[in-house]
């Protein structure tokens, strides 16, 4: 079995190779452009009630004319086939090819091939198919004729005949789980959060339709308040009837007019396609329904992008992204997503405002670039994108204060978190980002072989860290505070700095341990009522060993949300509110979101901190396995990499692992001497020991607690 | 009568006035978007013949959303009807307005109207109509809600139901001229150069046509040759067939399948309405015909932009735009094209490649600016643009060499004539253009209250001609010699930077005439042979008086063209060459445009030199009447201005003129002491008088030769 597996992730491999230099050709577009063009279509779909809101910040378009340029060396002449959207001329070495132009041979020899494509309403993108010669990320494209820039982006749109523009996520029709009518009405449960386009099935007759769309049954009932709906106006209609935009709800209030008859109602489930290779199983049920309900919840929120939240923005914002992200590399480690993610956050140039208008959002997009390069070791990608990382970034540093510091400039908004705390002036936690930031540019400046970049940024960023720990660490409390307005130091302290700094690993060990005592594990602290800023609060207590702590800590605050009736998980939770008053925020009865994507971090916490699998060297070419079992008997479960999944089994006296290809190295603890079945066990300390891990090759040791 | 024209100006000048404040509505957009996205749908619909061409230079797009932003004061609530392109809001004080978005009630009292509009496909725009609030410059545009960053532009497209993505060059019937009937073709004759869309009336069959274009008769019958052609196949047509994209033609030669019948052909004319303002009459018949195809020239290439030339590229080039702009203001005065023109040239930022990838075309696009300001008084309009044109003067100035001086470097096209010569180092022409846009760039910042980039780009601009005086002109040989390579001096002289120095007013008296002596009427100095230049060349000439030696140049130049068969000018022009070898260029039988704005040049040359009416403060606040006979016995033409038409008749005893509003003064020579039916006579020289005008009051001077 297990050669088996090995030889079919060989073939798989292979397979994959042969498809990157001369397999399927694919649709082919300048980098950013279809993600711009498509985020800026998926998001304009925004409406509240009846008036539509596309998001508030810059929007940028494509470019309206992009050059294809490859070089080929032809053994005989090839024929190729042209696809494309827009305008579009051929040229064969500088010389344009006349009549058809989607049907051009190639003579044989050295030639350099010229599509020039114009189109203003969408993204410029060519399909070519020919015996050798295949549009694929071999290509490059560039703003002239025969002058490279870039290489060609693409997403596996192999259909010449669907063009980029025409892409749409797939749908699958489900049943109504309960559906209670009335006169005029019908209230359909879906069961569960869902997302996708009513059907309403044989419909027939004339008049007024309305759908009030509900993530709880009381918004569905609530015609004032429901925060989505659509209207519709139907002649002599017979037949289905497809509500044209796709909506989120568990619930759906139908409410038409007498002449109007509805045979039944279903949905057409709205999805994109993800491989579900991350799993968690533990011997506590509740942690397993919450690690379920988690994986539902990011999988409803990883659509054309990584959104927020499915019913209302469903816009896409970097704080949330950036945690989807690592949440992503636990479950589907769906690459893609994350690319078309970052390309459509960052848009074009030039810059004039924070992602999303926020502070703290800019700074988490590059923190979410090296965290791709480390998950995926995708260095081209890195590349593709660092053009548009070292301008986002000369727009942050030219909004440095006189002490080389960010603080919120007008038009900058500081989110940091919905917390009720100061904003205004230097806050520690923002510099603290900002530092993060800067070694994360530092180190795809690296990669991009901008080594002078790459030093300045370094400096930058070790300068700043010495300027934090001088101005926020105080050294009397042994915490860090939360900010400085006007020189002067405000005594407040708040989880924010003192988490990231911790989860940042920018403490010494007696730092960290007093972060954690004075302020992580306290109660005098003002505690976090966001799973957004939940994520980051538990991954640090994880990230110094507290998993026990942690377990209890999910258990409490998500488990409270399914216990409150939670299919997915919510914007927002404070166990303190109670009924229908926990479904309003931003001053509105249904505000608040209760399927959203920041909710769904325990499939990162316990993964990376519980199965205990992370990568010491980008892609994987170094990892981890550290099971911790958090006060859990048992937990078993599958972490995703870019060379297969790795197989985590873990009680108090056996541990299992199936590693996959790369340095992989198991760390655990036992009581005495443990053993294992394969390998060579080292003692690194005081009850702690160490196995180098065999690609493929599983492992299991014995041990006692 | 001169009373009565003074009432009517007054009139019109309070009712404009009305129309900017409350008058009509009309479509607006964020500055630049509409002129790029329309440059680039008429750009891209260049063929050469079955080929698209779009241009090969970055193009830019508009941007997607937009917020249109309005502050309002009202005594009584307002009913508005909104009209939009895209998808829209409305915000009141930041509020959405729920219901029907198109017909919004604005409350009484102060507030700000938001309207957001997102459009990925063409540019978002907005039109409002109410009783006082009408979409108009008043409006303010911006990137996000409620911050405004820029006046709102607009073309005064005052039709609530057709958009700016719906606008067409209106059309009118032209019968042909001649029709030549052959078995299954027809070779149509239009008289004279023209534009527009073929109609075959009342065709009837089934079958192929194609329609050959000419603008010489061998171009149309030459089936392989035609630059521009289109092919259709009918099925069973029955009625009036029009091709569907206007193109360039004097003839069209239709081919056509036996299956089908034409009863006649005619052309749907394409046209930019303008004003016919300028005109121009001597006793010279042969110079009459000159200004009239001129004009006629000027008139087919004025556009949606103004053009190259009709048939080949009508692309938009920064070098024949600027010298367009001149003909322009001694003509139709048509502001609108010259600032549509002047956005669409420029396109969005960033840049990151030259105005048509030619370095001298950048250089051209700043002093096209300041023209426009000194003809039109619009600082509304310079303020809107410097943005832009610190933007691209920041590409420019990156650029310099150690020397602080501009030589083409990778990807750039250093075009500065079609002559023969060597265009690689640092040309002492291109460094004139780059004084004198440093010096149009400084004084847009002062009127964009700019003064700290004043002040630098004054300096730079003194700087650089100080370096130019020491490194390009020759003190022995008394001319500006060609360029310099590597720190080389060729000693080649060419007339280009003499000329250039000369008519920037660069030389003192001694190095002009010099100049004028050594190199401009100098037979061993290489020839000009494309209108192109010629216009600065008989502009320099002009400039320091020699207008009669211009007059036989125009006579001799242009009019050889009018003897050779010109309905309009050409792009090149070479009287040694002869027959249809005339129409050759870049290597194709008929690749020389017959109908290229650069020779349309004596437009300019007649009214400014010859009627000698220029501003000498921006837009005419104060201005000089100079007329210059130039060898003619008389001399009678108008030209436009921001408060009328200037008329202007000279002969040898009596000058004429009809001033308008504005600081105008008459400045003639006489041999005798002159007399006048009005003002007060000046001498200010030998032989040299001046004579204050008033507005609107029509002054006759008497003088003697």
């Amino acid at each position: 079995m297990r050669m088996y597996s090995l030889f079919i992730g060989l073939l798989l491999s292979l397979v994959c190779g042969l498809a990157g230099a001369q397999g399927t050709a694919t649709w082919i577009w300048s980098p950013g452009d279809f993600e711009i063009w498509l985020s800026n279509r998926m998001q304009a779909q925004r409406v509240e009630r009846d008036v539509a809101w596309p998001p508030f910040w810059r929007l940028y378009n494509h470019q309206p004319q992009v050059n294809f340029i490859r070089q080929v060396d032809l053994a005989a002449p090839e024929d190729i086939d042209i696809a494309v959207e827009g305008i579009h001329n051929v040229a064969i070495d500088g010389r344009f090819v006349h009549g058809d132009q989607r049907h051009v041979r190639v003579p044989a020899g050295k030639h350099t091939l010229n599509l020039q494509v114009y189109n203003a309403a969408s993204p410029p993108a060519v399909f070519v198919q020919g015996r050798t010669i295949r549009s694929d990320a071999s290509w490059s494209v560039g703003p002239r004729p025969g002058a490279p820039t870039a290489h060609a982006a693409h997403w596996n749109l192999a259909a010449p005949d669907t063009p980029p523009s025409g892409y749409r996520l797939p749908t699958r029709e489900i049943p109504a789980v309960a559906v209670t009518r009335a006169e005029g009405a019908i209230l359909v449960d879906f069961g569960r959060e869902t997302t996708g386009f009513v059907k309403l099935k044989n419909l027939a007759g004339s008049g007024k339709i309305a759908l009030y769309y509900g993530e709880s049954k009381e918004e569905a009932l609530s015609v004032e308040g429901a925060e989505t709906l659509d209207r519709f106006t139907l002649a002599d209609h017979r037949g289905d009837f497809v509500a044209p935009t796709s909506r989120a709800m568990r619930y759906v209030n139908i409410r038409f007019d007498g002449g109007i008859h509805i045979d039944d109602v279903a949905l057409l489930y709205e999805y994109l396609p993800v491989a579900h290779r991350g799993t968690f199983k533990s011997s506590d049920d509740e942690l397993n329904r919450i690690w379920d309900v988690a994986q539902r919840t990011l999988e409803l929120n990883t659509r054309e992008f990584f959104i927020d939240g499915v019913k209302r923005d469903h816009w896409v914002w970097s704080g949330d992204a950036v945690q989807t992200y690592l949440m992503n590399y636990y479950t589907f480690f769906d690459s893609d997503s994350v690319k078309r993610t970052t390309w459509a956050l960052r848009g074009a140039d030039p810059v004039d405002m924070h992602i999303n208008t926020i502070l703290d959002y800019s700074l988490y997009w590059f923190i979410g670039i090296r965290d791709y390069y480390q998950y995926t070791g995708d260095a081209d990608f890195v590349k593709s994108v660092y053009p548009r990382m070292t301008t986002l970034m000369d727009f942050v540093l030219a909004r440095r204060n006189a002490n080389g510091m960010l603080e919120g400039l007008p038009g900058d908004w500081v989110f940091v978190d919905w917390a009720d705390m100061p904003k205004d002036g230097e806050l520690a936690v923002i510099q603290l980002l900002f530092a993060r930031s800067l070694e994360a540019m530092a180190d795809c400046a690296a990669l991009a072989h901008d080594d002078a970049k790459a030093a300045t940024y370094r400096q930058l960023a070790a300068d700043l860290k010495a300027k934090i720990m001088a101005a926020f660490w105080d050294p009397r409390r042994q915490v860090f505070i939360h900010g400085r307005k006007d020189g002067r130091i405000d005594p407040l302290v708040t989880r924010h700095p003192n988490m990231f700094a911790l989860m940042f690993g920018y403490l010494d060990d007696a730092q960290a341990a007093a972060v954690r005592r004075n302020v992580l594990t306290s109660d005098t602290v003002p505690k976090i009522t966001t799973p957004y800023m939940r994520f980051y609060e538990l991954a640090a207590l994880a990230e110094s060993g507290q998993q026990r702590y942690v377990t209890g800590q999910i258990k409490d605050y998500w488990g409270g949300m399914l216990r409150a009736g939670a299919t997915c998980f919510w914007e927002q939770y404070d166990p303190k509110v109670e009924g229908v008053a926990r479904y309003a925020m931003y001053g509105k009865p249904f505000g608040m979101s209760l399927c959203h994507a920041w909710g769904a971090s325990p499939l990162y916490l316990l993964g990376k901190y519980y199965l205990g699998v992370k990568p010491t060297q980008p892609g994987y070419a170094a990892y981890v396995v550290e099971p911790d079992l958090g006060g859990l008997a048992w937990i078993d479960g599958k972490v995703p990499t870019p060379h297969g999944d790795i197989a985590v089994y873990a009680d108090a006296k056996t541990i299992r692992v199936t590693p996959v290809a790369g340095q992989g190295v198991l760390r655990f603890t036992s009581a005495s001497a443990p053993r294992s079945d394969g390998g060579t066990i080292r003692r690194i300390g005081e009850r702690r020991y160490e196995l180098a891990l065999e690609g493929g090759k599983a492992v299991t040791v014995a041990r006692t607690k």
